[in-house]
């Protein structure tokens, strides 16, 4: 390994070291009460290494903003090619219960992802920047999570009541405020699965257009 | 009028200034880069009138937490009332859309009512006692949104395809986060209350069990 290789690795570590420190102090105590001496310091490291990846406290949060956005969507890509992939998507269940857990489960939030993900949200309502960020990112999540709602109606032949689209941007905004209600519940990571794919269930049965017999 | 009641009656207005105030200094800057000084600013009184009301700049958070929570109830149950009181509920229209416009249309938030109502859920979501009130009104608003669908289903005989309280927490969850989309996409009052009445149509036409014919 070159020295150049060898630097650019240790940066990137550090780098990610100080994404990872003010993901945790941004939702613990918000983006403005959060100095860069407290992610220095949770981060393990100096003010200089600081400024030597970020120019501002602002322009860290930007980038951390992307990556969760970016992770959500991947977490959800990988789990539609998993089911692609295996072909398990026909064997799915027929319960909407058991589809959303088989399908969701798998990026279930903990209490700092759901404080992180609402301090972005009103910061983005503040900043146009941003907003045009989180909007964009929000789209993207709703077409994969669309193109899941698609695959699992082909395989199992479903009908739903409303598009694909819209079911995707309903089943989103229910997480969402089923997520944020369980945080402030206090219920721990594994009620707060639990309690939001329940929540998520009962719209899934609400969309899925019965067939009459 | 004496004395007494002036004083009091002048306090009162005093401390209702600063409460407008602090509500639109927090939704613009949020609540931790909003100082007690930009506060008096805005409503044109002292740091000393500020003191003699509150004692710190989270106590008059709190106490406009509350406030906007009892408002917006407040709201919906007058609607309620007046749409019985004027036998106008057998009356409704039979489509989903007009049905929403005429009930929630009154309390659609402006922009910096949605600012408002997000920074006081991310502290809730950071701060027990203010997710313990949070929750607790989310409910009470949660019963008075139930019982105007329980009213007219019955003025309609409409049948849901769920409870009328898991119905009422499906459109709150939607109108907010329809409202939060609003803003972001710079949306001004009157394309934000067309947008969100027109996703809470949707979904009321999701809940509403078509009869067959």
């Amino acid at each position: 390994m070159t020295d150049v290789v060898a630097t650019t690795r240790r940066r990137e570590a550090t780098r990610q070291k100080l994404l990872d420190a003010a993901a945790q102090v941004f939702a613990e105590v918000g983006l403005d009460a959060a100095s860069v001496e407290a992610i220095c310091e949770r981060a393990g490291f100096t003010r200089g290494a600081f400024y030597s990846n970020f120019e501002t406290k602002d322009e860290l949060f930007l980038e951390l903003a992307g990556n969760v956005a970016r992770e959500r969507v991947r977490a959800v890509r990988t789990r539609v090619l998993e089911l692609e992939s295996a072909g398990a998507l026909s064997e799915l269940p027929t319960l909407a219960l058991d589809i959303v857990q088989q399908v969701l489960d798998v990026s279930a939030d903990d209490r700092l992802g759901v404080l992180l993900r609402n301090e972005i949200r009103i910061h983005a309502l503040r900043t146009p920047r941003l907003a045009t960020a989180y909007l964009a990112q929000e789209d993207e999540m709703r077409r994969s999570v669309s193109q899941i709602i698609d695959d699992i109606a082909r395989a199992k032949s479903l009908r739903f009541r409303m598009t694909s689209d819209e079911a995707a941007r309903l089943m989103l905004t229910v997480w969402d405020g089923a997520s944020v209600r369980a945080v402030m519940a206090g219920l721990d990571h594994e009620q707060m699965c639990a309690h939001t794919n329940a929540e998520l269930a009962r719209v899934a049965q609400l969309i899925i257009d019965v067939p009459e017999h």
